[in-house]
């Protein structure tokens, strides 16, 4: 038996061993996708303890992954977002824990508790009160702020996700921070105009007016909605913004065309809040895809597109905790054609920019990995089109082999852009950790076997590319 | 090369060998879903040969994997459900037998000769008649009945597949010799109230008068057709019923609302015959599928839900033999986006019963795992929706697996509800030592691997939990 | 380390070893299906350097797999089907042979270098000079023009894909060479109507006339047009044709009846390019399969069944480089409850002729398995419907070892019709090679691990039948 998340934890063979621990573990991380929130790096937040830090709440963020999972084991609701006190929550999540194995949170946890705070103890109810002193006697030295964590992290680049109405405020002073030599980790920003593309949902007209508002337009129309989100990333540009990312629920819209007349009338009506049909729905996200896809080619800012979640569909706790608090899923409506459709109208139009495309179904993987090679079209010698990393339901061990096996199989795996954390948590670096072994080991394992040439050169420049060097050519930092 | 069939059969780590032998192998049996029939347990059929007992025919039952398997070998069919003799029979199986390697049947059949009739050979048209010589030798020992093959099985309980209208005589004898010790395993109905909600089908009319008949109901509407199910329900609980079951073939009918005059309408037009909008029939499944929940609840019965298969695809077949000739397939169309509605509407309206949700297509398995978590809201400590074992066409070594992985990944496996048969022999029992096998592999590779900890104290508990205590607490028994 | 491809490449048991080496590799290779030229094959090209042999360009005809993948590493198309030179356009494949690992690519093009060559390094930038040079010196040699490269392979034979109006006079030629003894593989030519079946597409009307043309009859309606197939099935018969092909791409036509007054209506739209319905054109396709398979069946033919690719998605490669350019895709939309219908149909009206089908789609694998179970009605002890191997975009190590374990899961393996390379190129034979060794290794994997019983025979038996004899059979040659 081996040890419990050893030294050589899913390293497999020598070659995986050596490749992770020779190259892979040394490299600093580029987060290029993740949902930290800048106000909390900026004004470096304390934790009073570990379930401030690990579970947290709806109301001020937290972990819907740990929701979900103390769910899954019956733990009734109080004790997870409920009135439970913190230590009771940290103690339902421990008396969880041991039903969890298997599941990433397992690995996760333990190799939290294990980097931050130093503990190789397993985690359950008769090790709770240990665990729950200890990190709070961590939490409370100077070193365990938002930033100390990230700067213990070796994280080289960390992009938020933000809205094109939002001030940047905080990005502002993280980027002082980061002249001044204060905090050694560049934060960006990044452009998530969800909320300006879903013209079907509540709010819409409240949403506009406050991109009106941010981007001094008036927005009347489909151009000057165009032209406000321009501006918009003008402003982000200026912050170094270099990659947009978009959710496309549910279904990705079929690539419809619509005349500007058209795209006016269903703007008007979703500012009224009319019901819109499914048609005019898609040619209105395919018209502001297309446009937002030109601009971000045009400033050289990779496109980041996550679909094929269906959200929020436990009527009952989305009336008491509203969205993100766990509810939802894999909507498992293939989108291939339709998003196919979508690439096909873009790149006819304005080119596509850099691209990278996740889905959340498992199933998709070969269809995703597929569909990007019939859109690569470089001239500088970096991919056009990429299958970003096992997201969400897929980030766990086989997730992330599978991905990169099919990748590998169906496209070129030297290309790959990596890990990035999708993550709200300030402690999920160690994401990056069981990506990087399990990438050394996939590699290890084909070198062990034959399947690659028995020096190490080969697999460790394809290593060090996925961990590190691809992913910082893609975005051009 | 290891023994065939060997005592480690399956068991690939030193945890694994342990857990199995130690832990899981010693449990009895909880058989939650089969579809055995009560008359012949209660009768205590016998069997005069192997083929009666293994192959059977479509008109008095038998095994339709079987049969499939024999016609995927080019067997012509007078051999498989035809009118040659038992013996012809037995022996065309012999001859599939070698073609079918990998098969789970090349497992079941082998482990099945081992563990009731003792014998280690290789099935094959050289030992046909060895095997048909010992069976039918075996067969007439007095201890080779229904009963006695599941007594010799470690069963604790079972649950068949019953249809309201159904008197449960059958179910009431063997009670009477429970009570009385004379048979030791537990035999309880189980609801399955297909044919009251497909009112689409042919002969809707004529069931809805033997279920009238069965409940004393008269039933006339919506309302009326809720009544009748309601006493049948009483009628089952009283027997011992613990459990529902749902085939929602094809597709899942999508969560529409419809008022009691529409409902009225629509049954009222099924009940004459006339054919049914898309709409009307999701309607109406809807609402009856919202009322049976509700009871469910109420009554604390776990509703289970089967769905994804297309039915009786062979039309040459299904004039000649009728259904469950083993022409049913994966039918392919995703239906989480429905299901995901249905449960949505069942949670708002009266809340869940504890529900266990089973696909056909192992491509369905992440989306199933991720839509569980969304519905969990236990007060008692006991989650409240799971993803069952898999099944028909997932129930062999990589579909069990890779639900378990599967489920680990996305939920928590500690509370998964495990095996059942959904068999219709007497001599499938040895399914549960494959799946307990393959647990035991799963969870001592993880041991081995260092992805648990390396003290066996966590996994026995787990491997326990799933052979044998979580279903336990789930049904209530 | 295992050596690069050494001897026992995929091999990692025993058994494995033993079956590959003393069975599997001895096979001669029966290429069901393929895309070579059979003009090429007549005239018995020659080719002067390696990228015309590897690489080829879309006028000509190469290999659109290297293609993707060149792109997929970020090279520019100028050095893919551009004008860059034979050998920048070798150089640049070289330099993305590196990024390709675990690509099938990598493998293919070391083995082919190896088997064909004799050249064991590995390709890079470095390398790259190296096997320039080799293999200009070993093409020019007299034994590797296209029948040398073939003769070498151990290839039995052929079957390509060709046209009904296609006059044949190269297979011919090949037939004369065969019977001269002149050359010793046989090569069939096998029978695709898709652009007789795909009445909604550009350029019908002319395809008729040619048609119409080579079969001397009149074609006004459907029946004329079926007499006209039906002609050119017995001129494809008379040169030893049997199998045909169909590429029912995006998604496989609902099976709707139609009358013949319909049928002729769609079939004028269509000769005068009106746009067609959905259900037009579904109705006709049905019957116009429904048609062809009745001929096949009489004609003792195998019907194969291609589905689910959405071709041709990037119209910017479109409009500059045509079709098979390497732009299409996994379509994604799951057509089995459509191939169920249609199925069921021709089982109804003429009963099935032999059939294998392939899904591009490895999501499908399950649903495809199931599928021909349940249309399996054999007279002659030959199985009736098949899965095809791992094709395309599943042809890959994973690939095919997922779809043999699905197969024997759900099916039987031991009647599996076994590998085809559905190539453009002379030196794929390769493709045979590994795929036998992935069997060897699954099969021995089965015997070491007490899967199958411990002795040789009955997996030695399996291996050759799915390498050999099982398509032999299907063939009937």
């Amino acid at each position: 038996m081996k040890k419990f998340l050893g030294k050589n934890f899913l390293l497999y063979s020598d070659a995986a061993r050596d490749l992770y621990h020779n190259y892979a573990a040394k490299l600093p991380i580029i987060d290029y996708h993740c949902h930290l929130n800048p106000r909390e790096i900026a004004e470096d937040r304390r934790f009073s303890n570990i379930t401030e830090l690990w579970i947290g709440n709806p109301k001020d963020g937290g972990d819907h992954y740990k929701w979900r999972a103390m769910r899954s084991c019956g733990i009734p609701e109080k004790y997870i977002t409920g009135d439970a006190s913190d230590y009771e929550k940290f103690r339902a999540y421990a008396t969880a824990m041991p039903k969890l194995a298997g599941n990433p949170l397992y690995h996760w946890s333990h190799l939290e508790l294990r980097r931050y705070f130093g503990w190789e103890g397993v985690l359950s109810p008769e090790t709770c009160d240990e665990v729950w002193e200890l990190a709070a006697e961590k939490l409370a030295e100077p070193e365990f702020s938002a930033r100390g964590i990230i700067a213990r992290s070796n994280v080289e680049l960390i992009c938020t996700t933000d809205d094109p109405a939002d001030t940047l405020e905080y990005h502002d002073k993280l980027a002082e921070a980061y002249r001044n030599g204060e905090f050694k980790t560049r934060v960006l920003p990044a452009f998530r105009p969800d909320k300006a593309v879903n013209c079907e949902r509540e709010g819409y007209a409240a949403y506009i007016e406050r991109l009106s508002a941010a981007s001094g337009v008036k927005i009347d129309c489909f151009d000057t909605l165009c032209e406000a989100l321009s501006k918009r990333m003008d402003f982000f540009a200026a912050r170094g913004c270099k990659v947009s990312d978009h959710g496309m629920d549910t279904a990705v819209p079929f690539a419809l065309a619509a005349n500007k007349k058209q795209l006016d009338d269903t703007f008007s009506a979703a500012l009224e809040g009319k019901p819109l049909t499914d048609e005019q729905v898609a040619a209105f996200k395919t018209a502001l895809y297309c446009f937002l896809a030109s601009e971000y080619r045009r400033r050289g800012w990779v496109m980041q597109i996550h679909y094929g979640v269906l959200r929020n569909v436990n009527p009952v706790f989305w009336k008491s905790l509203g969205p993100d608090c766990g509810c939802d899923v894999i909507c498992g409506r293939p989108s291939t054609y339709e998003l196919a459709m979508l690439l096909g109208k873009i790149a006819a139009e304005s080119g596509l920019p850099r691209t990278i495309i996740y889905s959340i179904n498992p199933a998709d993987n070969a269809a995703v990995a597929a569909l990007i090679g019939a859109f690569q079209q470089s001239e500088d010698g970096i991919p056009l089109v990429y299958q970003g990393s096992a997201w969400w339901f897929c980030d766990h061990k086989q997730g992330m082999r599978e991905q990169m096996i099919t990748l590998a199989n169906l496209s070129a795996i030297g290309c790959f852009p990596g890990m990035l954390t999708d993550s709200r948590s300030f402690v999920s670096y160690t994401r990056h950790e069981y990506f990087r072994r399990i990438l050394c080991d996939l590699v290890g394992e084909w070198v062990e076997n034959g399947e690659l040439p028995a020096d190490l050169d080969l697999a460790a420049q394809l290593v060090m590319d996925v961990c590190y060097n691809n992913i910082k050519r893609i975005l051009g930092v």
